[in-house]
């Protein structure tokens, strides 16, 4: 198992909770006892299989285990693990459902993982102010399952069941997003526990209002922020009505230009789609194979709309002109709910669809999002990549919101493909930028896109991030090596 | 003419720019002639009146003139004004239309207000995209008259024809923010020229993207940073289609209690309103005066619905049987367009129907906003009040987002009134806070409602904030003595 090395003084500060064994005993004896005294011994861990668990999430990048992983049950002990690690100059990483895709939670320079999935109370729901108050540990389906009989919902949905305060570090979105926002969107105040071990919430303490003017938006810059500002210990989210009836539909198109019309020509009708996603040809082909489907082979949409009876029948008539009129065919509409689950299972299988497509290999997810004008020209851009680069690879992405995925397949014993993966990869990013786009749309930063922030947001941007950063975390101990 | 005493030194470094020889001329003569050489000798003025006019929005915050004003016309001479002015020490302060409410514009500590209405482009419009990019001159109704043959408009309405870079300083909403959300949820990207003249684009150069997970949200951090952080110097906005239909409506209640019901349970049925106004029967009573209409005399909601034909009827019935359900009555639909007109002029001129129940008297407005089921019970508080101070006000707010205004009504001959109201509108601010709320939903903290920040976000948020000022702005020159 590969450590890095690092370096006996880190930043502003030496790393004085670490002693000089090497490998697993990095930390002291003493140090471990204090994490102990913390939170209890049985919830401190620093065997290696554990550290290993908690050293990667489902992405390819190499694991990198944090020196040991402690299991807070409140926030007064995530309070006092930040102060203790702050103190001794030990990297902090908040870790959640290990779901992300760009290395968030790799513990680059070894520390102190926190778990904080035994944090997992919904502590407080107020159903007519449409808001809710969950730990750290509760996920988006536990969420919803908690509100299926209250007429409420979280809509945002990425798809794997990850926390909702680690979607609010990551900046999360997914199929929803299109009419519902992205976790930006719906984050009315977090608590967040400062490398200090200091308490902040970001919109003030016990605050829940649906707008306001007063001060900075440290909501919003915490959304996002990837575990390097602080340690998100509960999040109070904005929540929806459940829709009275819901219709799922597919249909197919000659191009991927035809696709992206009928898209920008449905959200110029003021339809309110609820999802709007893009597959490929060869993804459609996979879904097809995997899920059993028996769609066309070609690029396709799959819609869903929400609203009353009487406004669906609207929403799908006009959705259905749109369509034809951009030479779409092969519509299905699906108003049951079996039906309907299993066309949303199979996108969202899209992943394991991909796999399928070269047993044996791993999946590597991009995550480019650029004005939806733009759509059809990188697609079909990234299409002619993936040849030149001899890649196999799938494309889905939320169309309406401009962002979309190529999941590619590796052989994760063939370096030289690896190589080229990255650069494929790096060339689809540098892609988006040229085109006023973004980098990702919502996998975050991580460890993957670091060397692409820079391009995109400039140096006076890095230079504005670096110092709240620094003032944040001047010892830059909270996730260090992470997005800056 | 009052102009603050202001000492030799502030913050880290001397004030160098400035003279010593009092009242208008504090700015020396080089200094001056340094910024005519930046802009152009008509583009500055130290006249009083010109001073006058741009030391006051508004609001009843007392006049407190800049010391010199500019005029720039494009983005590098915002640059080389900043610089200019940060390397002498001499505060700026941004300026817009003058429309905001908390004395955001005053010069309290003197300086130069940088007006920037002259740079009016309307830069890039991207209709596929559904996004523009505006100079910081652009107002409202400019660009929604601009775009009016596009079938797109930009809903966010404040009611002032206010700059939309200052709408965005401000962290503006108004009435449409219910449907289509605030400016928090509208801007997609800052240009923003920085204390030490370095252009800062918050979302990256050139990008106009729909959504990002790339590193901090330094977009929202901007909005609502009331100029204290840099001066806005573009704008790229998100665009709505504009609805097919629209249809009005007002309707009476027996009680507060039942116009708030109504309202949750509109939200709750997910009709996808656009607008919902609370007026109580004392703002009721003063439009039907001022604006010539013949609405009961009670607790009313005013209601805009935007939709196709066919969902708006649907809209409608529904709303109307939640209304019935809940005790409301005398409902009049507006359909056509004059009609609607009249009636939501009658709305955007609450402020003046108020002012003209006391002829001679200035008007002051709260803002609070609190989570929405806690509406009726500070309504109800907010008009015990008003009695138990002997205070004329009138109330009327964005009840789907539990955001309102009093009105006050006030004798600016009468030292004791005004007192009062400060007090009273200090009261209704802790009131809010009590109940989870906001002192401030829309007006932005300002001058006047410094008091009650910290006890709004807490120490720690206080804290939070003043380091990134410190970090931002390290003199404390941009927009001094506003927000914190």
């Amino acid at each position: 198992m590969a450590i890095l090395l690092r370096p006996a003084s880190w930043g502003l500060f030496s790393w004085r909770g670490y002693c000089s064994r090497g490998t697993q005993g990095r930390l002291s004896a003493g140090f471990v006892e204090a994490l102990k005294a913390v939170v209890g011994s049985p919830h401190v861990s620093t065997a290696a299989v554990v550290r290993e668990q908690h050293g990667h999430d489902e992405s390819m990048h190499r694991c990198q285990p944090p020196d040991a992983v402690v299991w807070p049950q409140n926030v007064e002990q995530v309070s006092r693990l930040a102060a203790l690690c702050y103190g001794q100059g030990v990297p902090i990483i908040p870790f959640g459902t290990g779901t992300g895709l760009e290395g968030g939670v790799c513990a680059v320079q070894g520390g102190v993982c926190i778990n904080l999935t035994r944090m997992d109370r919904i502590l407080e729901l107020n159903p007519e102010d449409f808001s809710v108050v969950v730990e750290p540990g509760v996920t988006r389906k536990a969420l919803n399952t908690h509100l299926r009989d209250r007429g409420l919902w979280f809509p945002v949905d990425p798809g794997a069941d990850a926390s909702l305060c680690g979607m609010a570090a990551t900046g999360a979105s997914g199929t929803n997003s299109v009419r519902y926002g992205t976790m930006r969107d719906n984050v009315l105040n977090l608590e967040v526990v400062l490398p200090s071990g200091q308490r902040l919430h970001t919109a003030g303490p016990g605050r829940r209002f649906r707008k306001s003017a007063a001060g900075y938006n440290l909501t919003g810059l915490f959304v996002g922020s990837e575990g390097t500002l602080g340690l998100i210990t509960a999040a109070t989210l904005r929540l929806h009505p459940v829709p009275e009836a819901t219709v799922a539909a597919t249909c197919a198109f000659p191009t991927v230009q035809a696709a992206v019309d009928s898209t920008v020509h449905i959200l110029q009708a003021a339809v309110p789609v609820a999802r709007i996603e893009f597959l490929d040809e060869v993804m459609m082909d996979a879904c097809n194979r995997h899920s059993k489907l028996n769609c066309c082979v070609a690029p396709t949409l799959f819609l869903e709309f929400h609203g009353s009876e009487q406004a669906l029948a609207e929403q799908v008539q006009r959705t259905e002109e749109i369509i034809r009129h951009n030479g779409g065919s092969h519509f299905s509409w699906a108003k049951e709910a079996e039906e309907r689950s299993r066309l949303w299972a199979a996108r969202h299988n899209a992943w394991y669809a991909s796999l399928a497509l070269r047993p044996g290999c791993k999946g590597y997810s991009t995550d480019v999002c650029v004005p939806i004008s733009r759509l059809p020209e990188i697609l079909v851009q990234t299409k002619e990549d993936l040849e030149a680069w001899r890649l196999t690879g799938t494309i889905v992405g939320h169309v309406g919101d401009g962002n979309f995925h190529c999941i590619l397949l590796v052989d994760p014993e063939d370096p030289e493909e690896l190589l080229r993966v990255q650069a494929f990869a790096e060339q689809l990013g540098r892609r988006a930028l040229a085109l006023h786009g973004t980098c990702t749309g919502e996998h975050g930063i991580g460890l993957g896109k670091r060397q692409l922030l820079p391009e995109e947001v400039g140096a006076v941007g890095m230079e504005t991030m670096r110092q709240i950063k620094a003032t944040l975390d001047p010892q830059g101990l909270m996730n260090p090596g992470k997005v800056l």
